[in-house]
Formats: C-alpha cells, sequence, structure tokens
C-alpha cells in the first residue's frame, strides 16, 4: 500500500503547463521569459503580508527533474509526443530567480519572486511556485497577526490535526516559528526544522485514569519538570484545586509543576479564578495555558481585558488562516525575449516589466514602496528582491529558520503600527516608478489599438 | 537539500500524544482504548457530509512504525526515557477499526470511524487521522456541493496551485473525483489515482506568441484533436471570433476544436454572446469552459440563469473550502477497558460507547439516522460502518476509487432534496437509540455527582 518512491516533484504541475511545454517546443518558442508572483489584493482584514516560501521553491527548482516512471506515466496518456518527452527527460531547470528573502513584509501587487528562463522551464514551474508560496506567506501573515495580538505572550503552535493535509502541517509549523511563536506540537516539523515541541495531555488521557487526580499524579510522576496539566476535563475549578495539590506533591520531592492548561470555557473568567486557586495555594509561579479554537481575535480580547494567560496553544483557525484561507496570488509573464509583457483580462491586469521594489523609511519606521522597473535606480530606497538563483543553482545556503526569524521581528519593528491592527486602520503606500507607469501606459495603449499581446520595449 | 528518505509519518502526530504514551507505559496503562472520530456540528452552509479519507487512514496504520532515525530524533529531544523509545521501536498497530465506507454520507455526531486498540496506539494515530479524514471529507463534500449546483454540466478540478500545499493538492482531487467531477489539472493526481488529466492553456502562452491568432494556431496544431482554447487574455468577443476562425481552419484539416475557456469577466453574458459567434459559424459543437475564482454558489447562478457554459473548471474556492476551511471533528475516547466512557468540556461533550449508525429510508429516500450502541439490533436499519481492520491488518483491499465515486452517485440520489440545497433548508434528523440516550444520561449523572471520569458498565 506504500506510494512508490519514485513520485516526484515534477508532475505536481497542471496539465496545461505540459502541453503549452509541448506547443512551445514544437514551435521553436524557447525563448526566455519572466514570470512575476505576486499577490493581486489583500485579503479585507490583511494590512501587510510577511513573504514564505522561498526556500522550497529553491529546493524544487534545484530538483526539478522528471524520472523515467514520471515520462511513463505522460507517454501512457496519449497526449504527449514521444520526442517531446525525450526532450523532458533532460529537462532541468536553468534559470535565474529574484525574491524577496522570507520573513520580509511585503503587500499587494510587489512581487515576491521573479523567474526568468527559457519559457517552457518558467511555465512548468508555477504551479509549484505558486503552491508553495501562497500557502506559506498566507499563514505566516495570520500567525504574525497571532504575534502581535498576544502582545509578548507566549504562544504554540497546535495545528496539526486540522491543516489541510501533512505538507501544509509541516508548512504551518515553520511558518509560525518564522513569525515567532515559541513552538509547535508537530514533532516532525519539530525534526525536519528544529523548532521546539511542545505539549500538554489530552482529555482521553484523564479519562483512561480511575480518577482526575490520580491521572494528574501519574503524569507528574513521568514529566516531574515539564508537566502542563489539562484541568477542563470535568470542572475547571475543580480540576485547578487538584493541580495545585499535584503541585505541592511534586515541591515536596523537589520539581515544579510547569502549568495548567484550559481548553474550554469561558478563558477569561475561568483563567481568573484559576489564577487565584494556584496564586493562593503559593503557585505563582505555575504557569496558565489557554487553547480551544483561538486566533488573533481572541487572543487580542483576552489580553487586552487582562486575562491572566501566560501562553495560547493556536490551532486550527490559524492553521487554515480561516477568516482568509486564500491569497489572491498570480505568477503572470511580464516580459518575453527582452521585452516586457502585460495581460488587459478585465480585473486581473498585470503590470508589465522585471521589477524592482524599493523600501523608503522615515525614522527607521517603513514609510511608503515604489515598485519600480528593476534596472531603475531608486538611490534613497531599499531594493527588496535579491538574486538568489542563478543557472538553476541556489547562490547561497539557504539561511536557517531562526536567521529568517530574527529577520522578522527586525522587520515587524520597522512596520508603522496602524498596518499592524487586526482591523488595520490604513492602506500601506505602494507607487509606481514614473518608468513603470510610463510603460504601462504605453503598452495598454499599444495593446488596445493593435491588440499586440507583446509591446516594444 | 532533498529531504531524508527516513521521514516517516509515525511523527506526523502531536508531541503530546509521545508524552501520554510515555506515562501510559510507565504506569501499565495498557488497556483497550475505543475512539471515536465524528464532527460535531455541521458548518453552517452544509446540509451532510461525504465520508472520505479511510483509504490514507488505513494506509498509514498498517505502515506505523518508527524508524531509527525518528528515534534519534526523539532521544535528542530528552524528554523520553530510553527504555520507552526501545518500546516505541517494536510498536506497530495491532487494532481494529470500524468505519462508514469513503463516498457515503454522514451528519453531525456519527462516527465517521472508530479505533479500538491498545491505548497507546489509538492515540498515537489520532492526529495523523483527523489531518486526513476532516481534510478529505470537508473538501468531498464542498466538491459535491459543485456538482450538485452544476447539475450535470462537467467540472474539472483546477485547484493544485492554492490548495494549502502540496497534501492538500492531491487530496482535493481525490475528493473531485470521487464525488463526481470529470477530471483534475494535478498531473500527479493522474498518476496516482488513476484519475482523468484534463487542460487548455494559460494567459502566457497567448502573450508569448506575436498575436493571439497565432498562438491559437500554434496550439491547435500541436492539440488538433483535444484543443480548448483560452479566449479572454485580450478581448472575449475578438477572441472568440478568432477561436472560430481556427476552428474552421481545423475542419479544413479533418479535425475539430474542442472548446473555448473564458477566466474572467461576466461569465453569463460573455458565455452567452461566445455562444452565438461559434453557433453563427456553425461551431455548435465546440464547447465552453467557464473559470476564474467559481464556487457552487456561481455555479449555481450561472446554471439557474441559463448560462451557456458545458463545463467548469474549478479552483481556489473549493479547493479549500473558502466559506468552510476546516470542520470541527473530533477523536474521542468513548470506552475504555470494556467500560463507556464520555466527557463533559462544556460545548464538548461527547457520547460513550462504542456506536454503529443505522440509517432508514422510506421509498429509497434517506429518512432518519439513528445512533445506537454497536451492539444494539436495529432490525429496520442499514448499518453504515463496517469492520474494515481487524490486528493492524485492512481486512480487504481498498476499492478503487472508480468505485467509491460510483457509491457516492448511488448514496446521493437517496439523499432528499431539501438537504442538498446550497443554502439547506432542513437539518437531516438524527437521534440516539433509547439504550444510547439512558447511558448517556447514566454517566453523565455518575460523573456530576461522584467526579468519576468513567462509568460502569
Amino acid at each position: 500500500m506504500q506510494r512508490p518512491l519514485t513520485e516526484s516533484k515534477a508532475l505536481l504541475t497542471d496539465l496545461y503547463q505540459l502541453t503549452m511545454a509541448q506547443s512551445y517546443w514544437q514551435h521553436r518558442v524557447m525563448g526566455t521569459a519572466t514570470f512575476s508572483l505576486f499577490v493581486r489584493r489583500l485579503p479585507e482584514e490583511r494590512g501587510y503580508l510577511v513573504a514564505a516560501g522561498l526556500e522550497d521553491v529553491l529546493e524544487y527548482l534545484e530538483g526539478l527533474r522528471f524520472e523515467p516512471a514520471d515520462l511513463d506515466y505522460l507517454e501512457s496518456t496519449g497526449i504527449f509526443d514521444p520526442s517531446f518527452l525525450e526532450f523532458l527527460s533532460r529537462l532541468r531547470f536553468t534559470g535565474e530567480v529574484w525574491a524577496v528573502p522570507e520573513g520580509r513584509i511585503v503587500f499587494a501587487q510587489e512581487p515576491i519572486l521573479e523567474v526568468t528562463a527559457p519559457i517552457i522551464e518558467a511555465q512548468l514551474a508555477e504551479t509549484y511556485i505558486i503552491n508553495q508560496v501562497q500557502l506559506q506567506t498566507m499563514v505566516a501573515s495570520k500567525a504574525a497577526r497571532c504575534v502581535w495580538a498576544a502582545r509578548g505572550r507566549g504562544l504554540v503552535d497546535f495545528s496539526l490535526r486540522r491543516t489541510h493535509g501533512t505538507d501544509a502541517g509541516l508548512k504551518v509549523a515553520r511558518c509560525c516559528y518564522l513569525v515567532g511563536f515559541e513552538g509547535t506540537s508537530n514533532v516532525l516539523a519539530g525534526r525536519r526544522y528544529g523548532i521546539p515541541i511542545a505539549g500538554t495531555m489530552a482529555h482521553s488521557y484523564i479519562m483512561a485514569f480511575p480518577s482526575e487526580l490520580e491521572a494528574f499524579r501519574a503524569f507528574a510522576e513521568s514529566f516531574p519538570d515539564r508537566c502542563v496539566l489539562l484541568i477542563d476535563t470535568y470542572d475547571t475549578l475543580e480540576g485547578a484545586r487538584l493541580a495545585a495539590q499535584v503541585a505541592r506533591e511534586l515541591e515536596a520531592r523537589g520539581h515544579h509543576l510547569r502549568g495548567v492548561r484550559i481548553d474550554s470555557g469561558d478563558l477569561l473568567e475561568l483563567s481568573r479564578q484559576v489564577r487565584a486557586i494556584l496564586d493562593e495555594a503559593g503557585l505563582g509561579y505555575v504557569r496558565i495555558v489557554a487553547s480551544g479554537g483561538l486566533d488573533e481575535y481572541q487572543i487580542e480580547e483576552l489580553v487586552e481585558a487582562g486575562a491572566p494567560i501566560d501562553s495560547f496553544g493556536v490551532g486550527t483557525r490559524m492553521g487554515v488562516s480561516a477568516d482568509a484561507p486564500w491569497l489572491d496570488m498570480a505568477y503572470k509573464l511580464v516580459g518575453y525575449e527582452g521585452r516586457p509583457a502585460l495581460k488587459l483580462s478585465r480585473g486581473k491586469a498585470s503590470l508589465p516589466g522585471e521589477k524592482q521594489v524599493y523600501r523608503l523609511y522615515t525614522d527607521d519606521l517603513m514609510r511608503e514602496d515604489i515598485l519600480a522597473l528593476r534596472q531603475e535606480a531608486v538611490p534613497e530606497g531599499e531594493p527588496l528582491l535579491e538574486r538568489v538563483m542563478a543557472e538553476g543553482r541556489a547562490l547561497r545556503p539557504h539561511p536557517p529558520l531562526r536567521e529568517l526569524r530574527q529577520r522578522f521581528q527586525e522587520e515587524f519593528r520597522r512596520l508603522p503600527q496602524p498596518y499592524k491592527e487586526l482591523q488595520p486602520r490604513a492602506s500601506y503606500p505602494v507607487r509606481l516608478s514614473a518608468a513603470l507607469e510610463a510603460l504601462e501606459r504605453r503598452l495598454t495603449r499599444e495593446l488596445t489599438s493593435q491588440r499586440r499581446p507583446l509591446g516594444e520595449s
């Protein structure tokens, strides 16, 4: 029943990428194309996005190849010319990638990455690139909102059971850590990414013992120095009193109860009462962890109400980005054979040419971004896109996740508060450079009058 | 940069499953437990759910084992007792699974599957089981709504680029096909699951040629018998006229244009005008495919308005189940060592005991489900849960996807229309058997008075 190990990522693409590739190949349309990946519009309740997913894209591009079993399958469909499949068997990604580093903040219309390569290679990679960057950018942005809402309290990713599949589970854990979560419950993510793993106990554990007290004692005995007791299986306040009893028993043996977790009910009210019970018992050091359907909105409410919660376990709503479960992300042809290109489809127009984003600051706070052509110089601006791959090879090892996490922290400090709010009070200004605007106007005019798909540069 | 092949699914679990396991093991809590997987409440706009994901669960359980590299990682965390890790290295899933077959319709509170196994095994598997069954049940249900809305018109899954990661992309394609989609654009899903693959062309293809007409001609030459032309890159009606021209050129060479695709704009109005252009040119056989941000609501509107659309490409909103991107699915301990168990946490109560769902029909239409204890007999009812695994081995090969698809079609025919509506007009009746109700009442009373987690049977 195990899946064959020869399943490669090359087939993780839309069929039309392969049929277009064959047609390009047959018609010798083999020129160099540039595709730009960007989000058309931010979801209503997002004031910013956190770029993420680049590491997976670069790994994919470096490893892109069709294995014999892939080619056998393609042949079996009867759609493809055998000599095209022969061409595919030798295909590697040989292009260049410019990208905004992971953990940096981006806005609508700004390229997150741009791929320049022979058109077949650049086109084939579209599906996987969007798949990974949209997921990770969406989740990093959602998780960053949780971090903001928690105002310094700890956060742990509990989402694996409700993420959309296993790949999402791993990427969510990665993106949470990138934006400042303390850890994840996802053990494989811990192993793969070196993220601290965390966890407490489930209600079923309590229920498997003859009484709640016996369950607490057993768990405390197993993990005397890292024990967090789940206290809401039957009655939260009674659970808190039993936890206090076990905490004192632990003290008598030279250990300390780390915390208690509340997973249901009115978290504000319960956390206050539980805190009081613990404090009365002289257990000021025992932390309170809250979980159960939390997202940034509820976290902010609890924090603003002064709930004595030290740490939040965040699951489903964050892990699926429930209020904005997709981004309107596109990967558009912006240049071919040295000429800038643009598309006019209603509501889906794209900006022509290879681009750069320049960021301007005032007093170390982000003020405005300028979307410019890549070869333009905007001396006062900080360029966001970096050349990260050339001739199909990454130009340097990808930074470790801890470094990306550090970068995000620095970046986030420079984002003015109005854009950080859960209901953003302003839209960050992104304007086009004069040269880009002129190019767009000229191409639109030419296309509208001549119906020619590509403008002359 | 490639991930090590030794990454096994055993670590795709929450840390607490492993810490609880160690504590169970240390305290010799090794009894047989039954866990029940069910959805607590249906999302507001769902009248039914389509059970899916079982094949992956059974494959996972059969293959569950900790590889040396997994154990090395666990050891490196410093959390675990070496002799527990030794125990883990020999752990296999040895339990029994009862499940509702994939493609059958289920409702809130009804177990989709029940696992009976030594508590450590049953508990460890929780995270992966929920992860897969919640994703696939959610998407199969969403996709079934699209099929219903399309009233017999064709549907193709275009979602891979916007699904949450690659695992979701594959599972979405699988679930779409299960409920009646014609195919998917996802090539790897085509290979893995034997689903027909489909696709047209992208705007970038048009833009890479000097003119739209040249692009159309090139593609028609490459695929003279399976050519669907994308006509909205510049101006949809002009695109339709050019497509008609290419269709006649194809006819002259003995071929037929298969279709045109509209991906933006007012699909109702445009499809009418495009149909008129094609019909005037004597091209009544050329199909119209519509795509671009579609979901079941828009499909129903278009179909009810009589839009001459033959087939819909459905992507993002279906692939992420945008209006309900998660299900409130739980995996709860319902029995331990032969005694039924239940949990009282507010808003999260669960029903005790191993269960069976009996379905009653009137005139071959579903009338009512009875949620009963497994050993109860409800002679007039059809039992939904089947024993699918014993002693850790699947009892039969999993049915091929085509068979599941067939089963869903038959099943869906028996669901009365009010529950099929996109805004369901009624809530399907699920009632508890007298015996289950009595057991629940008794255990609740005992727990409330004695604070004992397990009732005596």
